[in-house]
């Protein structure tokens, strides 16, 4: 597909993920860059994100958001990239992209937060416990070079970025399977130039975690 | 594939999310009922979930969990049932399945805990708060019978589910686009002899909200 590929993006923020993702599919995009505050919250990128949050695509006529579909989205439109498992084998691709879209986000958002589920809670709350979702992640990728399909897919893109970035703000401890694992994750060129851009935009806005 | 599916579920959980796909894909299984408490806990069950949650698969050799990615993988796994759009035009299909897990999930845990989001918080929980996820949804579904690709798929099971469960139980408001959105849901055959079991299952154990 030649459709033109646009990446709404903030490079302090989610968007890092789609950026790698991007970066490995090396196929020609074009980028918008938008603020945080009003620039998000536009009629013309509202028509795009109605939740007014980056990042988002649009890939000819169509538009997806949230990072992890985003990710699902191009490594199934740009096979060439082998960035996803066959049909018949995507069962621990599916399970570890959801576990991070579910679980992993909700149980580092509330530890940042300072929210600790109650015991009843954690019953019904889809991730348990901050401490359940670590435990489940560590045995995920003990031993294992990629988590899924035993190569590099759109999942260690989406797991990886959250393990790395979990790890460098707090909101995920560090674990040395955690280590080991974005370790081999650190020898992409498309990681390594996106981090050169991400640690540039840090620079130039003086950004500290708040 | 012809390898042998298990479902392990308890009828009164996100494990009827999982019942209603496998009821679509009209392909033999066999079910393991799990109660609450010590049952998720063991060992074995362990092995398969370390969260020690239902729903979960085992697919001949492979364990998939989060209901999410087993309807993602069983449309894949069974392509006969005709549940996942083709490759190139999965953009609506991840879009709204991944914010159903993330955003979805995440809104009517904290809405069912009277858990409110700062201002602040808003702007880094995926989710925003439980009134952008909201009024997302209803542009998303309104005046489309399926969510994705103009037919009905395994988003449908998935976002489908979490509407009807959430405005049974008060986590997501009662919105005419969501009524409308469910009711042609409510006509598949597979979705009725589900909502039969659940029902009976809920008379068994005199379960209510809590
Ligand atoms: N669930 C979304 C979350 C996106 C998100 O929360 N983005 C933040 C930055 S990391 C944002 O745009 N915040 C701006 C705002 O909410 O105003 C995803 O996974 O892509
Ligand atoms: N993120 C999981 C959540 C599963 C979940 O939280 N299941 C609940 C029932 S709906 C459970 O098994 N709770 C028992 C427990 O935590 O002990 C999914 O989407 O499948």
């Amino acid at each position: 597909m030649s459709a033109p590929l646009v990446f709404y993006t903030n490079p302090l923020s989610r968007s890092g993920i789609v950026h790698w993702m991007l970066e490995e599919l090396a196929v020609p995009y074009t980028t918008e860059v938008l603020e945080f505050g009003a620039d998000l919250k536009t009629p013309e990128y509202l028509s795009i994100n109605p939740m007014g949050k980056v990042p988002a695509i649009r890939h000819g006529d169509v538009v997806v958001t949230e990072a992890a579909a985003i990710c699902a989205y191009l490594a199934d439109a740009f096979p060439e990239a082998g960035l996803a498992p066959p049909l018949s084998e995507r069962a621990d691709y599916y399970r570890w992209l959801f576990f991070a879209a579910g679980p992993v986000e909700m149980a580092s958002s509330l530890r940042s937060a300072g929210i600790e589920p109650t015991a009843e809670q954690q019953v019904s709350f889809g991730h348990g416990c901050y401490e359940h979702v670590i435990e489940a992640l560590v045995l995920a990728v003990k031993d294992k070079r990629y988590i899924a399909g035993g190569r590099f897919s759109a999942a260690d893109v989406y797991l990886g970025s959250h393990l790395r970035w979990g790890m460098s703000f707090g909101s995920l401890e560090k674990r040395p399977e955690f280590e080991t694992y974005c370790q081999s994750l650190e020898q992409r060129p498309a990681l390594q130039r996106v981090t050169a851009i991400t640690r540039q935009a840090m620079e130039d806005s003086g950004w500290d975690m708040d």
